[in-house]
């Protein structure tokens, strides 16, 4: 098992390795550690286009590898090259991906620029339920042909042995993202994991009372959704408010999906929320407020989607009766002191979620003076 | 910056480190690495109701730190003492936390027997949109007063290194989920990353395409829900068959969330579905199906918080009834050989998703033979 989530690195706490001349079996993955050693360069602010002093010191050897040496050298002087065809990352996991999809995606999100800048892409290729080493092993060498790198979350700990080895042996860059986390909750409760993937007949099943919360949430929320049943809003969660537009929906699926109940209640001017929100205690209302011109751009997007003529265009995203609409669900906000109002504006639907269930969360746990969500498994 | 996500531990691909009793510096986190080796010792498969003899041959120095060697050795030897407790995992990040969250949710997954063996719980607890250095040291000291284990998700690199830092002076066990990846991503990709949390300033805004593209999907599916509108089936990315509380309402937004324009069509025992149904692309079309005795089960549970009266339960979950239905929906799926069926019994919504999602991209990319998600970033 790769305690340390990263192939082909060696020495976590010192300088990053530089290979030497001697004809230890480890140098076999110069090449990979040559990358390496850019990415950390890379990570801690240098800005590369050419490839750093470093690799050109490195020796060189012909290995019978499928990126041997010198092969793997071209690359990264031809990064620029590559990086106009786009580049490939590999999830590979014997569950549902979910895991690696999400955390790649988040540690996309630094490298938001990379496409914009030089006109590439990145490529993302989930394989799930990859459960036996022979799958395991003809994916690896997919990646290597691919040129792309490689990210498992294998439950069983020699697939992800394998995985590594593979990885190692055929010159792809791979990180194990389940395994450190894995040993970390071990060594931290004092147990073994059981090396189970999700599926494998031995694993304690999801029908529990948390399954079956989660699904009266989800179906609770999509009921109340848009206002309607305004005589349920007593049994939400969470409530939330604002005008057309301000993501409410979305919000409320993706908070519900959670395990929250959530029931929204859109605003429309001139029109008043039904007296029962008014009932619904202050603390579970959440009013959404955003940027004018922001509101309106995105209600011009949705109006072009629906094709709407243009008077009722106006009516929606003219910018003086978006204006008035935000200030009528202003003046509301004014006047219930004890809901929270956030500004939506640019915001992602999970940060706006994040934002809401920190809130919501707030008060209730007074050991600690910082605001956390905590749960019990 | 950690590049190995997991601090506190030094040579990756040696053997686990054994404290000796030399002066050097390193010494002073001793009762950590001796945790972290009985993590690894967990991990490879070694039940362990006692602390491994290890613990006992190494140093004591009394240190002034939160976690003194002596106290922390106290604490190996009397886990049974702590375990009765509830174990507490500190989840700290820069912005939402959902990826700290998901990772160690999908981790603890390896270990569900722990609260059922032990007959205690796991707490986590999510520390969100930590932003600033004092904040950060904060909740550091309140896990250490906690004896919580501490994974953190942070992109500025200079906090990550506090995080870090602050762990290790603290005698907190602590994971870098996110370093290890963003690193990879920036040596494959061969660019620095940005360093900025979602909320910053800098970073490039979500109103883009993807994500309109998300809120439309999850629009249509709420409006499609529980067969209205079947006029619209052609318009659904996927479509979801099968009869109640089979789980197609949550499956479906689950999915939406993906930006997947979901339908579902309910088969109710006599009643032909509608004909637009048939209409769609059968490789569209998903049928569920699910164990007898497991949807008698479900749909008991579902009566219960119904509150339903005794007749109307037997038509609903009686085992003839219920198999009666069961048969009618497999007839169908009989007559449409196109339509791939799936089998939801004690599969959790991620699970049948995944598996959805992965036959519904089977077959577009050519360029594989193992079927995989490929998205463009």
């Amino acid at each position: 098992m790769n305690l340390h989530g990263i192939s082909g690195h060696h020495e976590p706490n010192s300088e990053p390795p530089i290979p030497t001349g001697s004809s230890s079996p480890k140098l076999k993955i110069s090449p990979k550690l040559n990358r390496w050693s850019r990415g950390r360069a890379l990570r801690s602010g240098v800005k590369l286009d050419r490839p750093i002093p470093r690799s050109d010191n490195s020796p060189r050897r012909q290995v019978t590898e499928a990126q041997p040496t010198d092969e793997a050298d071209k690359k990264t002087t031809a990064i620029d090259v590559e990086v106009t065809a786009g580049k490939s990352i590999y999830l590979v996991s014997d569950g549902t991906g979910w895991t690696a999809e999400h955390s790649v995606n988040a540690a996309l999100g630094q490298f938001e620029d990379f496409s914009l800048n030089r006109g590439s892409s990145v490529n993302t290729h989930l394989f799930s339920w990859v459960e036996d080493e022979e799958r395991l092993i003809e994916i690896i060498k997919q990646a290597a042909k691919e040129g792309a790198m490689c990210f498992y979350t294998l439950a069983n700990p020699s697939m992800a042995k394998s995985a590594k080895q593979a990885c190692d042996q055929l010159g792809v860059l791979s990180v194990d993202i389940l395994g450190p986390i894995i040993e970390g909750i071990a060594s931290h409760l004092g147990v073994s994991p059981s090396g189970l993937t999700r599926g494998a007949p031995g694993r304690v099943k999801t029908l529990n009372d948390a399954y079956f919360k989660r699904i009266e949430a989800i179906e609770f929320t999509i009921k109340q959704d848009d206002g309607t049943l305004p005589e349920n809003l007593s049994k939400a969660d969470i409530v939330l408010v604002g005008v057309s537009r301000t993501g409410k929906t979305p919000l409320s699926t993706y908070i519900a999906q959670k395990g929250y109940k959530v029931a929204n209640v859109p605003f429309v001017m001139g029109v008043e929320p039904p007296r029962t929100l008014f009932q619904v205690e202050p603390r579970k209302v959440f009013g959404l407020k955003i940027q004018l011109v922001v509101l309106q751009a995105i209600r011009r997007t949705r109006v072009k989607t629906l094709g709407v003529d243009t008077e009722a265009e106006n009516n929606y995203s003219g910018i003086d009766l978006v204006r008035k609409e935000l200030d009528f669900a202003s003046r509301i906000y004014e006047r219930n002191p004890g809901w929270a109002v956030i500004d939506v504006t640019n915001k992602a639907i999970e940060e706006t979620a994040a934002v809401i269930l920190r809130l919501y969360h707030d008060g209730r746990d007074t050991s600690t003076t910082v605001p956390r969500i905590s749960k019990r498994y």
